[in-house]
């Protein structure tokens, strides 16, 4: 059972050794992650990009350049072409963004020729240990799909189950959130929420169990889910995927959560040929960790 | 300044004491946070409703009902009306729900001859002290307003501000906030936002100011703002308002202060003649005491 993020850490020491590509390595908090990623061993690290800046980082970060393998390539664009081919390729299991900006990497992540499509949509999921809550929570979408369809939704389940399963939850459950726990046809999210729940039982979506529209509460707190009389749902209190309405009401939980609660967080691009790590500056040396650490089992869970 | 509910408790002792009218009153958790907003000299309370369930709960709460105005009428309708009819006369300053549902609660409140009206839309506004930011937070709307336009956010203001400048914050700074801070047409919200602070350095939103489209962070984490240059913009970690893009933002983010953070908070409605105090079940003891205080601040404010 993974509870936490210790859980998850010990899973990653069960899997083979992996790989990081990463896109434009010359970046200090990326490269300060990857060292103690390979120092935990959690993951080892392909470095491409600018070599001497690079080595200019690492001199400050007292980490040593020759245990990595690096591949001098100075311009940007090139340097993320060439290591995300290293992940289409199977010579790297993951691919992480360093000092390019988020375009061109997502261009290179969805490139034809070397990058890692799939053809299904792409998500972004954010997985929590917070104070107040036993076990792992999985926020999605709060970066990266905006305004989610129906059809979108399904994907993003889909991705989001397949992060799940890799981290030992065989039957997640999916709670797509909203203000209300009753079908409002003036509320589009929740009228999406039944379409959902009803995909679920027909078998359209597998590997879970959906129930929604769920109010926050109810899909979090097993309490006041009880108090609610959430005895007869198939959610009460104890989700494991939270699929938000939109990037908004997604992304503010998300802020407060990681502003104001006691959490620890890693968060992934899913949807793709293999795990994408793209951490942001504000992200913590914490997270970028535990980011590698959850792109390392859903890389092994995708090569079986 | 008023940072927390301590200081919004002292500022209610310094106001003349204020009558809360409650509207079918025979309920037990209301009844309670009545009888404490007495003796902690919050509020005093005429009760409509069931006497002689009334007088049931009383006795099991140790409650004298002989220190309270009570008027028996048994039907539930009835009961509503007469109760704001109180505060509509000016025999009460504030109205309060209690063993009704809210539709029919909400009917009262609207009614043309004996409720509450004011031409203006209705609004609600949730304050937070949170643990970790030092001010108060205004959080708007979380329970009432579904999806507003930007008339309606215009409104949302308005009503909001008159709340901030009882509780003592005279130039509040509200935060249209989003998952972005640039302007994005594919981003209604964000557009929205843009609109508000145009309208706001025109104007024609006053007594505040606007800054967005905000993200989270921006708004409410002064570390943060300050490490992604908020140095140059008018809100920069020190929000007092943080105006939701619709319902389901502001209630997850709600769900989740309540649920996961340490927290006080109280809720009223505005836009009305006289506050309106509208607490649900699941709303703590502390929660309806803090209701009725932001209540009789606002009801002080309106009487000037």
């Amino acid at each position: 059972m993974t509870k936490g993020f210790d859980d998850l850490l010990k899973k990653v020491s069960e899997c083979s050794k992996k790989t990081v590509a990463v896109a434009v390595a010359e970046d200090a908090p990326v490269l300060e992650a990857i060292k103690a990623a390979k120092e935990q061993g959690i993951a080892d690290a392909i470095l491409v990009g600018n070599k001497a800046k690079m080595e200019e980082i690492a001199a400050t970060l007292n980490m040593d350049l020759s245990q990595y393998e690096v591949i001098n390539e100075e311009d940007n664009i090139q340097a993320a072409l060439k290591a995300v081919s290293l992940v289409h390729d199977g010579k790297a299991d993951m691919y992480m963004k360093g000092l390019i900006d988020t375009k061109n990497f997502l261009k290179s992540v969805l490139d034809k020729e070397v990058g890692l499509r799939t053809g299904k949509p792409l998500s972004h999921v954010c997985v929590f240990e917070v104070k107040g809550v036993d076990h792992l929570l999985f926020l999605t979408d709060v970066a990266f799909m905006t305004y989610p369809t129906l059809e979108d939704k399904v994907a993003i389940i889909e991705n989001t189950v397949e992060v799940c399963h890799a981290c030992g939850i065989n039957e997640p459950k999916v709670a797509p959130i909203a203000a209300v726990e009753v079908v409002n046809p003036k509320m589009p999210c929740t009228v999406d929420a039944a379409e959902l729940v009803k995909m679920n039982e027909e078998g359209k979506i597998t590997g879970c169990i959906v129930d929604g529209p769920l109010s926050m509460d109810m899909a979090i707190d097993k309490e006041a889910a009880s108090h609610k009389g959430g005895a007869g749902r198939k959610i009460a209190g104890d989700a494991d995927v939270l699929l938000f309405p939109d990037i908004h009401a997604g992304n503010l939980v998300y802020k407060v959560l990681t502003h104001l609660c006691e959490m620890k967080n890693g968060c992934i691009l899913t949807g793709t040929a293999a795990p994408v790590i793209l951490t942001s500056r504000s992200d913590s040396f914490e997270t970028k960790i535990n980011s590698i650490a959850l792109a390392a089992v859903v890389a092994e869970s995708m090569k079986h």
